[in-house]
């Protein structure tokens, strides 16, 4: 598999296991897809799928899977404590492997203009798809949630890209777009001091003069007398893992704290990894090629 | 690809196309099997092909250009500047993937009963497949070569682990084995003085008190104004590529000399690098399963 992207779908359903069986059915079923995670929450009644797959493959599973899950679920009867605006909230596609961000574009308005049109569903998009600057948050898109938005949709500035200018009766609105993957990444710190995390993420990230790829936060690990700096990496071709490493040593050094580990969060590309290796080792000439399973992947 | 092996014949013929193509033909014919590499030598007269595959996709395959290397080689007519004893000379099985060094000995035994039944070939089996310490290093076995064979098959000492006690008539004999992927991973220094590469070299290899699985060297790039600690990591899921990096770099800093680069030579596991990056970054509890990729070569 040369080529491969990912695709996140939210679905709001998170409490009964035969519907998320059925929601999730197509997208188990398809052939050069394959789900990573399936992580359902009953609080925020909202099922989270993660898979990867040819982008073709990820299209046409995903459009099936908006069916089942129109099928399945009524936003009139939903309740749950995650913002949502329909039966289907978000459905972002990021680039994996040999994809550009051009193309996960491209899959967004593929499929948005397929079930615009098959389910007679309004469709936003977002991100790196938005089609203006509005539209690029999803919370400010989401806003007023499934119950203001009946009211928001006939608003002239929130036409959907795609669809209809009114809800879908039991499946309301859905946003899809394209973005990077997330590299959830946390650098631990030995010191008790919650300030002194909170000052250095405020240092290391983008809003605060720091590097351009990357959201920290600053929290204290009641359960490891440590505190933390909770990063998400949002390009982590730009902004690599060893430049928030490095920087948070360096900005730790003036409070005189030594980094006391750090842990990778969920799923990453291979090449996040590669890319750290490759800066302590001072690789010259480094080629993905030179990795096996990078060549096998090429050919499966 | 859940379990990968790693299988790197030597064959003796490197001059002609026609008939590299008829022996690698089974090879890249079969199915769960991947021709990385072919590496024709004309002075050597010898053909070094890498690929990877399924275990068993990999030892059938193996057998067939056995059959086709026999059928286009005639070591009676054969020169070069490499040692040789067989027209298919060595055969090494190395773990990639999920396969236990257990496996790759077996899949040795294996390859070389059918081999030598079927080809009536004399079949010595080396390194971790050896059946006896005499037998686990290549040169040891080869010494004397195809030309000194005759004689030397004929002593008790020398009976071959599978097949007859006496050469087959045009092909020689054969060695097959087992043994950890090489990872070359060559560190530059920021000096003209070869004797401190050489002092290095000395100093982080196994021979000379240092890590277990590392040899080394040290040379002059002529062309860089440098030296190099240039070295064979010989199980780098024992003796990683960050030890042998920061041992020399301890080493370098008696003499007051940096570390000008690195640079890994030809093919590598996609783990010896995750590696690195888990320990540069401190990581708690990283697991391969994290990393995208390495889900789907388990699936596919």
């Amino acid at each position: 598999m040369k080529r491969i992207m990912e695709c996140v779908p939210n679905f709001s359903e998170g409490r009964d296991p035969d519907r998320i069986e059925r929601i999730e059915k197509p997208l188990r079923d398809a052939d050069d897809v394959l789900v990573l995670d399936s992580a359902p929450d009953e609080d925020h009644n909202r099922l989270v799928v993660t898979m990867i797959g040819k982008p073709e493959a990820l299209k046409s599973a995903m459009l099936k899977a908006m069916e089942a899950a129109i099928a399945e679920i009524n936003m009139e009867e939903h309740s749950g404590g995650h913002p949502r605006m329909g039966a289907v909230d978000v459905v972002p596609f990021t680039p994996v492997r040999n994809v550009e961000m051009e193309e996960c574009v491209q899959a967004a308005n593929e499929l948005a203009s397929r079930a615009a049109e098959k389910l007679d569903l309004p469709i936003y998009l977002y991100e790196e798809a938005a089609t203006s600057s509005e539209r690029e948050n999803l919370a400010h898109i989401r806003k007023g949630e499934y119950e203001g938005f009946e009211e928001k949709i006939k608003k002239p500035e929130w036409e959907p890209d795609y669809g209809p200018q009114r809800l879908h009766e039991t499946a309301g609105a859905t946003v899809i777009g394209a973005r990077m993957p997330l590299v959830a990444f946390n650098v631990n710190l030995d010191t008790k001091e919650v300030e002194i995390a909170k000052e250095i993420a405020r240092k290391v990230r983008h809003s605060g003069g720091g590097l351009r790829f990357c959201k920290a936060i600053g929290l204290s690990l009641e359960d490891k007398d440590m505190v933390q700096v909770s990063m998400n990496m949002t390009d982590y071709t730009q902004t690599s893992l060893y430049q928030s490493f490095e920087m948070i040593k360096f900005e730790a050094e003036r409070y005189g704290v030594e980094i006391a580990g750090s842990e990778l969060i969920g799923l990453l590309p291979a090449q996040a990894l590669f890319d750290v290796a490759d800066y302590y080792l001072g690789l010259d000439d480094f080629s993905p090629g030179q990795i096996m399973e990078n060549r096998l992947l090429e050919e499966l």
